[in-house]
């Protein structure tokens, strides 16, 4: 007997038909004898149109509002699962966010759960009448209901797992499991059995859109078992878990690329302290994050040219307070292009093991692709190189780690 | 300046461009001064959506999880509706039931309100902050959503603006006002400019269906002034109002009708105690609501027909019982007819003018028209006819007491 938080995204609930679907998995697992709670996303397309709705009225809704609109999506899937799960004779009863409570900050459109009263629920959960409880959504301090941000479920699935503390949070989803490399572009990509969560959060960060990082986040911390497989099969998934659950550890788990970069270059700016400190602190008080930062070796010792990245939908704001640095920068030339990707590998492994980032380059120069900027953390290696390499670049560092499928 | 509430229901709020619609009516009586609290329906179409999700995965639904989906229509009107105000400068802020709160009893979907909080929204009222309440719904003593049923956003109204004091309800919907008859068959009716709530009670429970019976009733027992208007024109509506507000009292104030009439006869009945009682008791432990009642002298002191009137949609169960009471009242034959309808005349003036209900039989008399059964209160005659006279009627009787337009 275990406790298990199962949670289901959109498409998994995308109409009747597939509600009645989620409802004999979950109704499979009760009847196996576990504990169970659920979590839903709105059915597919439901928040988008609850989005647009807000958009025709203002492009910049009220955020208060715009949270009471959206979180309407996951109210309506609860019912019609207990609904349906009602109709398998299996006992259920739907939660909303501020029904148990689940409690935010409040930053409305992203707020971060702070708690979840959750002695109800597993009051039920072991009366076996399964909660089934709305993602996404949550109640702020002042009564109001808030929203997590896109991919929000996962979260609340991640955070309601480590409340009751489940044995294990099953992210039930489109794709069977989290693989070494997009299969849509690397068709040898191989699905892992598992990953730790140091990883996937990585994999996350990066564009590898499988879950929420904010949800890897959370079970980290609170060492939360979670399973990503498909509502679709009956294929075993893939267990994020920590590290020491791996015996053997890949030196490279897998490659993630990420189109969302936009790379700017001060040329001839001044090689003095203080100028970093002035750049990034403007920006960062715009709001923009910045990603992989490059600086050359000053030449004269005089000026230097500095590169780094941020989002593509921060390029414009970028490009503006750049313009108004002008003087006190006193670059020569500022150059921006978007068309670059970030591609990088990622495993545990590395920490014990030299030579990762050699490979890597190595195989990158023998397939004449340039690198233009490069980060690393203790478990990754990130390069930037341009955009139209995205596909021959993945493929030849999948090969070159030794990650093809047989 | 006044405090008004104003209800829009679901055509008018049927997608954003009508949403902005509304939005500038509640703007303008706040810009004339007004406090204003506003109260919404679902999107046109979105209620049926969601019970006909509901449906699709139960023919018997929970009816707690019911209303969770079936409120969650409401939830996102009033969010469009705060952020289109916000658009026009006009602050505002959206309430769910649950958040005022809105307190009801625990008949879900059929749910009664029994007490509104509304000092926080007075407040708001008065720093001309527009609170936009959600119709419909409420929230039940164990803190489960409930639905009001079907027209229940114009009970959400009318009994905010008891709570609130409000100088007037106004009610827009798609028509304009309230007519001396279904203008769609009688081309002759007018729109009246005052109307009692006794009136309108029986207008409304006879299938006028203008306004929701309950919302008259809360009306009538807190004396709020209700204005019935169009959300499209700017024409003055009908005020529902307290008979003393109506000096010259018309003897008929409109004819009505309701289709949703079946009747049943029983022959050859035994004529003593106790078989009435018999009858209506098990019809009434049955859950079925019977209308009108008509028992035919007993020619030979032994035996008489019984006839009565229940819902169409009641019919079927009707007859199920009827025949297992076969033995117990003796009945020769049971008849059933359900074409057939209802016509009324109501008029707070009758109570003191003889000679209503002789003029309603003679003039039926006059256009060949059969009575099959009468009933009659203080204000209203009620008579039941062949559903093929239908339009005949209405029409012979809307001219016969002087209604039609000049």
């Amino acid at each position: 007997m275990a406790r298990i938080v199962m949670k289901f995204g959109g498409t998994s609930v995308a109409d009747p038909d597939r509600i009645r679907n989620v409802a004999r998995r979950v109704a499979r697992e009760v009847k196996d004898g576990h504990e169970v709670a659920v979590v839903v996303s709105a059915m597919a397309g439901a928040t988008n149109q609850l989005v647009a709705w807000t958009k025709a009225l203002s492009t910049t809704p009220n955020l208060r509002e715009y949270d009471a609109v959206v979180a309407s999506g996951e109210q309506v899937t609860i019912g019609l699962l207990a609904i349906a799960l009602g109709e398998l004779k299996i006992k259920a009863k739907s939660w909303q966010g501020w029904q148990i409570p689940i409690r935010t900050n409040d930053q409305h459109a992203v707020a971060r759960i702070e708690d979840i009263s959750a002695d109800r629920l597993v009051a039920d959960m072991k009366r076996k009448i399964v909660p089934v409880v709305a993602g996404f959504q949550g109640v702020g301090p002042d009564g109001s209901l808030t929203t997590l941000g896109r991919g929000g479920s996962d979260t609340s699935a991640v955070a309601l797992a480590a409340a009751v503390r489940a044995d294990r949070c099953d992210i039930y989803t489109d794709v069977d499991g989290v693989y070494t490399c997009d299969p849509r572009i690397v068709t040898k990509a191989r699905k892992l059995d598992r990953i730790t969560f140091e990883e996937m959060l990585e994999m996350a960060s990066l564009g590898a859109k499988v879950l929420h990082t904010r949800s890897v986040e959370i079970a980290m911390s609170h060492h939360v078992r979670v399973q990503v497989l498909s509502s679709f099969t009956d294929e075993p998934g893939t267990l994020v878990v920590d590290e020491d659950e791996i015996v053997e550890k890949a030196v490279v788990s897998g490659i993630a690329y990420s189109r969302d970069e936009a790379k700017t270059t001060l040329q001839g700016i001044a090689d003095r302290p203080g100028v970093a400190a002035s750049l990034f602190g403007t920006l960062a008080d715009g709001g923009i994050n910045v990603d992989m930062i490059v600086q050359s070796a000053s030449p004269d010792g005089k000026t230097t040219d500095l590169t780094f990245t941020v989002g593509r939908a921060d390029l414009e704001r970028t490009k503006k307070l750049i313009a108004g640095l002008k003087k006190k920068l006193a670059y020569r030339k500022a150059l921006f292009d978007s068309s670059v990707v970030k591609v990088s590998v990622i495993g545990v492994g590395m920490r014990s093991h030299a030579g990762v980032a050699r490979r890597m380059f190595q195989t990158l120069f023998e397939n004449g692709i340039n690198i233009q900027a490069i980060s690393t953390s203790e478990i990754k290696v990130s390069v930037l190189v341009d955009e139209k390499f995205t596909e021959l670049a993945l493929r030849a560092l999948h090969a070159a780690y030794g990650l093809d499928a047989a």
